[in-house]
């Protein structure tokens, strides 16, 4: 049985002896969603409830502070497990744009700078954050949000064969996100290809996985324990994939942590005095696979949002396999649909009509998707 | 009836409706308790339980991200109510640490340093997360956590004979903490003071509020909105004071609020893509005066253990009005002690002596108490 | 009579009273340059000799420090006058990057990134000193060198059209060099188009002149006033254009200057304790038009390498109008040249020919021309 | 008689071939000095009579940028020799406030601080350089300028026995300067006891020289050896010591010269495009001792000002063995003086008398200590 009955109103409750919990949900989502259907983005609700109820269950635990928490460590062990890494550092820090700005500080030398796809989140969304700590991101040409191995040699080539390096920032990493902006992923072998050439270049990898659960449900071949072994570093999205707030920084070679970690993370303002309160939750999403499981779901329901827009012939800009979903509607089209449903636009695509995203997450249910599924069909040709 | 009762066993539940949740709680306290007493701290428990209520009742609620949600917007009102300074803005920051870097980085001009006395957590205990934004702290001498007016007045006497001010940092702001790193308080008289220099010198004030709650509920005449009205800028520890994590940050005057405000708190990392988990929090802490009570009750906790350290002979270090008692105690007592209590040390105090720390908090019970008086008298004289 | 004649040995010599010194580059050019021509760059001399002379003139005079001295004042009202912008501020820096780095980060809120052609110095070499400072280089698409006023407003069209300005770097100032990395120039009109959309956008203009003699010389109609008149602030270069050291910043607003300017200064670290050595030399740049005088020689001696080249139909990668010129060569014909000319190699141009860069500078005498001319014919077709 | 016959003794000049060139100077100092003696600072002048003659030697050589030019090797090797140090690293750096602020950054991880006399430059008068870089000074109690082993000792233990380090700022250096601020010097013993301190705790000992010249020649067992042995890295003071401007910045050890060194000098804006200009000064400044001979000769003329003030009755407030000379004077006293001759006001002593500052350097004619000692008699008691 799957997270949607359970929000729908099963009687029987998700998480055993927390009924009470889920009818205060079901009534809010009673009373806030039943003229509007939520698609806008994969963030608007709290936690997934087994994770509310660790925090609930632990609460009034007397826990040491800044990570040092039992359930911290208990977290970072299962997702060494997870990832088959053993020997991975792992730090929960509160959000997205603070992990990268922190994690790529510390493993870029001050004169070093950051190749990114020129679509990356750092390069466009994280309002400079990465230049406040003084490093220049170089922004590589994408197609979809992706960067290739073989772009990046061609860069790392022309770096090479300019003779005024020390008058250039020298590449120190290559940034991907997986999923990327577009929702769009790497295979294996691309990552495979781009870790290489990183190897051969002295580049430490980082992934950004702000949207990771939804990426590892999608892929045929990307998984944890792939992404520990290719990568230097990355992170694992708890905000968007199930958490009240929260990121699992990893670093996967025991050589290659940052020295003296705690006091750079604190030095960052970045050190929860209440580590608990990601600690709780990490360990509940790598307990019996939820993360999987939250990842799935929501690509479950992207699947049958999907199939109604093709069903009722509303093209996609976008491949994306992901949960984000990027329909091209009408001028018109998009104004019955804002009628009901609650979207994101995402740009002009010609005079008449316009790209917008649909996104599923943990918090989507069968219900949901069946509803928009008959606005789409209203607003269809 | 207040959180105190509850805590103490009452059958009846602290929130009404609640009661399994309760139950947990007072099953794990038992679990984690019964050997060990805890005062070591005041953020080793997860959040208030009212406060965790409105995170469980609002958890499936569709909201927008990055504070613009209506809990962000309602907590920020009540804290402009609560500080009669309706024209105040408001937002909220996931740790102290940040929220001083953050406050000081956008209030200083990049050329100015900040006035703090030595003892200051910003000039000891930061890691140096102000030098990191490029700021100096200009660290003044202090009592018992404590500067005076006459004291930056002095400094800044010297600082305006001096001839080669294009060589040296100017003063741009006066950090204080309430209460300070060693409990104490300010009068609201020696604010006053401190206030009109900074005025006569063209200063911003920023107090940082870590513990705010158990320095409002410790002062005579210090309250809210004399702060607001003092300051140009403070924050509300949440953290520390019954939240899972969170300060409120308020910029007092409309003509004070850094430029594009949001965008250099993303800048900074920590604009928090679930703003609703400060906002909700907060929405409760400012709601039918639950803040305060929180900090009266740990004042009532500290006094009964302030009774039990004179009862029992055992001298205080410093005369702390707050939640933090600091006594001195023989090795031998120490040991002692050690055996059922959980507590900090604070320092040497002789060969034989040493400082240690005793915390209430929202979170301590009568029994906690109690039972501590009774280990007090064991060890005592 | 010019430069050139001057530096070939004429028994007048160019500065009266200065005949011995003359006579000594004169052997020192014999000795060092009798087998080789240089054109490798602009910077490969010392002073031009008034300039040196002005040192040698006032070394022994008592002045005051960090600017403050009669000829740094005397030398920034010349360059006023010459700018006809009475009202400008300036101020004398040692090196260019330093410069750039120092300006723009005074000239920028912390929140605000620099557009700039991809091509810019700031975002190709210099080694991402810009980012140090915390702001973004936000770099658009260009042709030999230069951007335009389109490719701007289109930039600014999409950033304002994004609904995420929160989570964006904020563009504050466009950024150009004259004459380019490649040698090319902006009309009048060009540099007035993008003025206006910058004023349109309130982005402050910032014109990088590391070359500026070279390229006021070469232009038709960009005068210093010109400039003045449309930047917010520029430099005018001194290292490559005749000075031993120094480039001199310029705002020309009153109400553009950053505020505690002297102060930044020495917080950045670029405020020289003998600004002397900078203000004598800028005083004999902008005294009987020396500076342009200077720019006109290079001029002129490119002009006849220009004619060299066409003489000896060899092709020209860019249409240069200023001192760098970049001729494409065989292979064999770069290894024959190199034996007795020093040149730039500038890139590939295909398998058999790479693009050189033979420069010119107030340094180079019609001799060395006419010998290069020579060396040119030796390898033409 | 000019300076030439006062630096080597003889008829013949100090620089031969250089006749007019010291005409001119003397004539100049006729001209600016025969109302005013100067003694306000070791700043005013040029360069050295030799120094100057090197650059315009030099002047017209083509010689390649950023220190790669031969003087500049020479310089640094003549440095090496003098130090006795042939591994060392030397680069050449314009100002001191940029060399403390660069050495600094390239020597101090990004999470470590700079323990300094709480009256250091870098702590007083740098404008908040180093803060701007991200890293904290530890100022510590300090007599006439000076810090001792045990006070660093002390800082040390009590930061060794606290027990968050994680929260605080890591000590990575003690920086000192050579001669202090108040003109005392340390002697050898100190300096071996501070460096025993630095090793057994690992810290760097860095040296700011600023004014090294009149330090090595004051102190009775202090010499560039000693320096070059104890130190991980310092900078010996060029602008203050006989240059125009440049300060030679040493790193002693092999394995202790930071990664990348002239990128991120190049980063720092602090790479000089025409290198030559310090390497050609440098070079002269370590050929046939004149650094060493500057420096003696500023020593003995503030011997012959030192005798004077005693002679007279003027009390001196500091017994400073170097060139600074610390006098105490009435306020009527101090006005007469001011008739003549310029100093700096140091600072208030009491309602009557004011401690000012005469500074002798390698520009000091014995005419000129002669006559401020008629000045001296005339206003004496």
């Amino acid at each position: 049985m799957g997270l949607a009955t359970t929000f729908a109103g099963s009687g029987s409750g998700f998480v055993s002896g927390c009924g009470r919990m889920t009818l205060i949900i079901y009534i809010l989502r009673i009373g806030g969603g039943i003229n509007m259907l939520y698609f806008e983005n994969d963030y608007a609700e709290g936690a997934a409830p087994a994770v509310l109820q660790a925090l609930i269950d632990s609460n009034m635990e007397h826990l040491p502070g800044y990570g040092e928490d039992r359930y911290s460590q208990a977290a970072a062990d299962k997702i060494r497990t997870a990832m088959a890494c053993p020997d991975a550092t792992v730090k929960f820090i509160t959000g997205g744009t603070q992990t990268n700005a922190l994690a790529l500080d510390l493993l870029l030398q001050p004169y070093e700078g950051v190749i990114a796809p020129d679509t990356a989140h750092i390069n466009t969304h994280e309002a400079g954050a990465i230049e406040l700590t003084g490093h220049k991101v170089l922004p590589q040409p994408s197609k979809l949000g992706k960067i290739d191995a073989a772009t990046i040699e061609q860069f790392l080539t022309a770096w090479i064969s300019d003779g005024s390096h020390e008058h250039m920032v020298q590449p120190g990493m290559v940034y991907l996100t997986f999923p990327t902006e577009y929702g769009t992923l790497y295979t294996a072998d691309e990552l495979r290809a781009i870790a290489t050439v990183c190897r051969q270049h002295d580049l430490r990898l980082y992934i950004d996985g702000a949207r990771l659960a939804y990426g590892l449900a999608a892929s045929n071949d990307v998984t944890l324990p792939l992404l520990a072994q290719l990568c230097d570093a990355f992170y694992i999205g708890g905000t968007k994939c199930g958490a009240l707030a929260g990121e699992a920084l990893v670093f996967t070679r025991p050589d290659g942590v940052p020295a003296h970690l705690v006091n750079r993370i604190k030095q960052h303002g970045a050190l929860v005095a209440k580590g608990r309160l990601l600690g709780v939750q990490f360990g509940v999403l790598f307990t019996d696979g939820l993360y999987e499981q939250l990842g799935k779901h929501a690509l479950r329901m992207a699947d049958n949002l999907r199939r109604a827009l093709v069903a009722n012939g509303i093209p996609r800009f976008i491949e994306s396999p992901t949960n984000q979903q990027f329909p091209v509607v009408s001028t018109s089209q998009q104004a019955q649909l804002a009628q009901n449903v609650r979207f994101s636009v995402w740009g002009k695509y010609d005079d008449d009509h316009t790209v917008i995203r649909l996104a599923t997450s943990w918090a989507t249910t069968e219900d949901d998707v069946t509803a928009l599924a008959k606005e789409l069909q209203r607003i269809g040709a």
